[in-house]
């Protein structure tokens, strides 16, 4: 375990103990195999960074509470139903080293089980009684479908561009970090210029956890990674490092990139051929870069907080982001 | 037209002009084809029953405004938003007529396109800024998810007895009937007593409905209805006129019975042979029985309520479940 790991779970180990048994507790399904579905995607090793985003923003705020682990688990629960609808969209077939639930029960469980963690989610959100928190939730579910719709719908397209990159983490992933940090926030009935400060933390964050998480998929290592090699490039996903290498190769290099990305029956010798390709042609420096960028952006939103463990706590998963193997 | 309905139309007419401007206003996609695949659901001939009858229960509790329109929207888009994945759950290629979402675009578009749908009516109600509406609205699709994975659970299988039936037509149907129903009470600010007959009346009209509809599927003429001859039956679903004449046949009639429900690639001849069963041994009459006393039911429910325009409306509509004929 790198020595940032470390030091981050000294920190949160608690509160990862207490959003674990919130996660188990909340669950409440009416019917066995609900129950058995989500637990399956809940509990096969995720960070439960989201949660842990809620509950640190909150605290940062001097908030402090024993319910706050349960209103967490929204945010673990809205992104195991996105998984579980995703690994359908993207006919996956590992997801954290594990098969996904769509092989394992079929399709139509698959989704009624999200839905079921979805309605889960807006439920707790509801039991705040705070319409604030429970538009936030609700905007938070619009946006990540059609982020995900928009992939979906530009699945395969050689000519996506940066700009169209960002709408589309920004909506799938920023959106749910942003969301996390501000109800943390709202819940601990800050200013709104910390409320504000937050969700920018949570927004960049997402933002350099999503680069960072595209780069990894160039990796080789899918032990760590527990899915498939060149995942993204078999769903027809086009993240930056490609998006910035097709744009920055001559014609001669991009053509080769481009007969590699839309064969998707790719060899492995293929998928090393373009990761050197992302890597001359800048790809993977510039990914790492910008990511950087909005790393440094999350943490200075953080500036507003004078220093405490949970302030460290959350200037660390920052850099987490950048460093992270898995 | 039958006469009923006509004189149903007379009263609701200009509601439901009202409501059709508010599906069209209130679905507010960022993403151009998120707002095509939901009109396509949307747009293809619903009654619009359920936005209805928020309406009119707003209305019966005095209560009139511009604005309940657009909140009435919300029961259509989790409607809307049930037939999409519902309609990948049965793998059904007739909705309403015209071909499902699903082999327009592919299944996880239309899996998308539902959850843009169900966030959608969350945040419609999160904006009432009521956490009472808000937490009913959440309840309603908690319930849904289930029924419907409860009714996946069960398909094919002949031991379906009518309590699990009851189960899963309350939870596929009669929460959003009622859901609707004690939403347009509780905006209406009306006494605890009115909210609970409405939501009584809303109830009892969402299981009359549905055993109307699980009849339906039982007579021969798909024109009207808009899907396949015997679609319940290919898609494994036991419904009340099925469970209730197996368990009242003798052992070779049931026999026969089972021969052809088991045999998804059943002729038309034997969907007539099962047909007969179900008037032979009383299928058909129990459910229609049964439906008339949940009918009823929902009539009693609006005793509390002096004459008015609107309570003849409601009146008309509980009827109506029982005489439809699409």
């Amino acid at each position: 375990m790198s020595d940032l790991k470390h030091k981050i779970l000294h920190l949160v180990q608690n509160d990862l103990d207490k959003i674990e048994v919130a996660l188990k507790e909340n669950l409440n399904p009416h019917i066995d195999i609900v129950s058995k579905i989500a637990s399956h995607i809940l509990f096969s090793g995720g960070k439960r960074l989201r949660p842990l985003l809620m509950v640190l923003s909150s605290r940062i705020c001097d908030y402090d509470s024993n319910d706050y682990h349960t209103l967490s688990v929204i945010f673990e629960y809205l992104h195991a139903a996105t998984l579980l609808h995703d690994d359908l969209v993207d006919e996956a077939s590992l997801r954290r080293g594990q098969p996904v639930a769509n092989l394992i029960w079929d399709n139509p469980t698959a989704v009624l089980a999200g839905d079921f963690l979805l309605a889960r989610s807006l439920s707790i959100a509801a039991q705040t009684n705070r319409p604030d928190v429970i538009k936030t939730v609700a905007q938070i579910t619009e946006y990540m479908s059609q982020g995900e719709i928009y992939q979906l719908m530009r699945r395969g397209s050689l000519d996506l561009d940066e700009e169209e990159y960002m709408e589309i983490i920004k909506c799938k992933t920023a959106v749910l970090f942003q969301g996390a940090c501000r109800v943390g926030a709202l819940i601990a009935d800050t200013s709104y210029k910390k409320e504000e400060e937050l969700s920018k933390y949570g927004f960049n964050l997402g933002i350099a956890f999503q680069m960072a998480d595209d780069l990894l998929d160039y990796t080789l290592n899918t032990t760590t990674l527990g899915k498939e090699v060149g995942a993204d490039l078999k769903e027809g996903k086009l993240t930056l490092p490609v998006i910035y290498s097709l744009k920055a190769a001559g014609a001669r290099d991009r053509s080769q990139m481009q007969q590699i990305i839309t064969n998707k029956a790719f060899s492995l010798k293929d998928f090393k051929l373009l990761i050197h390709m992302i890597h001359k042609h800048g790809g993977q420096k510039y990914t790492q870069d910008q990511a950087a960028i909005y790393v440094r952006n999350a943490k200075e939103a953080l500036k507003i907080f004078k220093d405490s463990k949970t302030k460290q706590a959350l200037l660390m998963l920052a850099d987490y982001a950048l460093v992270r193997k898995a």
